[in-house]
């Protein structure tokens, strides 16, 4: 009996998972490989950094996702390098071989060439990355309530949010009601309705890859709930405590304890080696330029799917960085794998946009579905229902559905714990201040 | 108008919690000072370390539970030091004067004497020890799975438990759970049932508190797990993936990558601090000897409660340190403070001791209500009533229940996540090995 096609996927998240389900009945070996042991729920890792969800109702153990599926082996490793000549991939445990090999490690976060940046304004991409966030805002009202100078007092409840994408929205969104209302009871020498939330952009509005008129209503909403919003501003310089901004050309800096990163993101350093093993060419963000059916030009059995791809889109502008574009990359890619072995071939990738929606906060999203487009309630209700569909495993959507249910009429946050290492970054971050 | 009496209670756990409830309506202003910032549902501790339910489930804001106590501010400050002449503590950000202090600080784990044991064995008190111990065992399924060596295989499926006492029992049983049901379908290479799960206990049996008919069932259950139970046995060393018992005059080797510490606790070096300011005796795991009214000697305004007080229980040996004890405890402390603002006094507290239990996993458990034994079945459903019960928010027993409901049923256990931290301690502990 000859052996099996052995098809290896690097990155467990939206389009890995779906090149492995898109295969599950294909006569085909599949090793999955990922440094975490789970699939995280991405869109909803704000909820987890704003202390209104556990890191377990979003991200569910990758086993127990493919527990069922006979073909897969999950492999707890990190990738170090790729050896396409011998199809080969090497990770910190040794070598595995492929006859297809589908690379989904997805992106990390850009301080566009000020690393040094990063420890003072932290991104929001991992599990880890949230609680350590959350540990942030939460470490920030500690302080103030026990600050007795005013002026310090007014920088530790000042917030200052690098990006106004989905984002850098959504956490000034849930960060002004955890403010304004989840915490309004808890103090006694602050009132937590006096932080300052402040969203930044380069850009001349919010959420610009919306059509102007959802923009302007998203901006409306970040409004209401009291967040200072600053477009076509500039962010020259990040100091612990402190950012400065330029807009024209004057120069403001704000004092703000804790300063989150929402603004933009670049390859990991695995793009670069995938690109030198094969000769892709990569974009500014890092990114590798694909074929239309989604391989390596001159490595047809090496495809490359989700945030790290630049695939170029009908209005030749590279597809978003966004989960719906993942999902139907990878089941491209597990039809596409299947065909072939059947000897035929599938026509290229075309990217059916169902869809964009962004929320603000309770009861304000915006909403482009087709020609249609929604704002505030209905939105706000699409939004809720989209994401708790795909939500991946039914307990954890059970879970959440309960949690919000009980959100939306008691403004409560349930999952504001302060872990110990998210109190060591803001200790040694305030020993900086 | 005079001054209102302050009242100053170190530690939110559920002695200090008890402390602060009781004097709700007490013309005070109380002070509650905690390093951290969440009250700990302790006795549900090990479900996190096992995976079955998330930190948020068992551990609520401090400040969102006290949120309507309008006489009481928390501080989420670190205790320093002790000043009786001045009537303050000293804490990281200051000093505190206080009328009354309440100090109910807990206590840590006790290596006896073997404080090098601590990162080769971590013990279970925090919700970090919670996630790192399941990094741990869940790291170890990971590197069982990728490690083609069979002898190595069978040390990274080797886990072993120092301590048959309620925490250890639980640990042993949940881990049972985890390898022979939970895990059942998620690994390839490795059967998870093969896990070698071994309870030990220098004592002649598990839970020796308890009378020696339902000791004797807890054991049976355990081993209906295919828990290895050793007592008598004492461990005379700790190696990175070792073990060394020695029982009767035999010694034996065991090769264990991971080794969990139930066996014993001690006072937290606060205790000593509090002994050298007030000339107060503590016994030999550092507990403070406290009077029948639970102030320590010659300091009618200092009292010790929970488990870091040695009080003297009807059979003149001191109460257990549990939950149940530093309730009460916490709530006589209260009314006492009440009757003297008033000029009363109160008898001297007594400890009505309404029942005992441990679980040893599903439908197993051990209960002891006043002249009633149950084991098993029965036994289980009232510990899952009486847990569930006494979780103190609402929406965190509903969810706990749900989860509990889903567990039984399915076997599933939703929330492993290996986080970065307890990824770190893996794998410095690895480099060991």
């Amino acid at each position: 009996m000859s052996r099996r096609h052995r098809v290896v996927v690097i990155g467990g998240g939206f389009g890995g998972l779906h090149v492995v389900r898109g295969l599950r009945k294909a006569p085909v070996d599949i090793t999955l490989v990922d440094r975490r042991n789970y699939h995280l729920f991405q869109p909803l890792l704000y909820q987890v950094a704003t202390g209104g969800l556990s890191p377990a109702n979003i991200a569910g153990p990758m086993r127990s996702i493919l527990r069922r599926q006979q073909n897969v082996t999950v492999l707890l490793e990190e990738l170090l390098d790729f050896d396409p000549t011998n199809k080969e991939i090497v990770t910190n445990e040794g070598r595995i071989e492929y006859d297809t090999l589908v690379v989904a490690a997805g992106v990390t976060h850009s301080y566009f060439g000020h690393d040094e940046w990063e420890s003072i304004a932290p991104g929001l991409k991992t599990i880890d990355d949230a609680t350590a966030i959350r540990g942030r805002i939460l470490s920030a009202f500690e302080q103030a309530e026990a600050e007795r100078d005013p002026e310090l007092r007014k920088q530790h409840l000042t917030f200052v949010i690098v990006g106004a994408g989905p984002t850098g929205v959504e956490l000034a969104g849930a960060l002004a009601e955890l403010s304004r209302h989840s915490l309004k009871h808890d103090f006694r020498n602050i009132n937590p309705s006096d932080a300052r939330i402040i969203v930044v952009d380069a850009a001349p509005g919010v959420l610009t890859t919306y059509p102007e008129e959802l923009s302007s209503k998203a901006c409306g909403f970040l409004k209401r709930l009291g967040v200072e919003v600053h477009t076509s501003a500039m962010v020259t310089d990040l100091q612990p405590g402190q950012v400065t901004l330029k807009k024209d050309d004057t120069t403001e800096v704000i004092k703000a304890a804790t300063v989150l990163w929402a603004a933009g993101v670049q390859s990991t350093p695995l793009a670069a080696k995938l690109a030198k093993a094969t000769g892709a060419q990569t974009d500014r963000a890092g990114r590798l330029h694909v074929e239309p059916n989604l391989s390596l030009s001159g490595h047809e059995n090496i495809f490359v799917i989700g945030d790290m791809a630049n695939c170029t889109g009908p209005d030749d502008k590279p597809l978003p960085g966004v989960a719906p574009v993942a999902i139907q990359q990878g089941d491209y890619v597990a039809k596409l794998i299947q065909r072939r072995l059947e000897g035929k071939n599938l026509p290229p990738f075309a990217y059916h946009n169902r869809g964009n929606m962004a929320t603000v906060g309770r009861a304000a999203a915006i909403a482009e579905i087709g020609r249609f487009r929604f704002a505030g309630f209905v939105a706000w209700l699409l939004w809720l229902f989209v994401h708790l569909m795909q939500i991946v495993q039914f307990q954890n959507r059970l879970l959440v559905l309960i949690q919000w249910s009980w959100r939306y009429f008691t403004h409560s946050r349930p999952a504001r714990l302060i872990t110990v290492e998210a109190g060591r970054r803001q200790a040694s971050h305030d020993a900086e201040v």
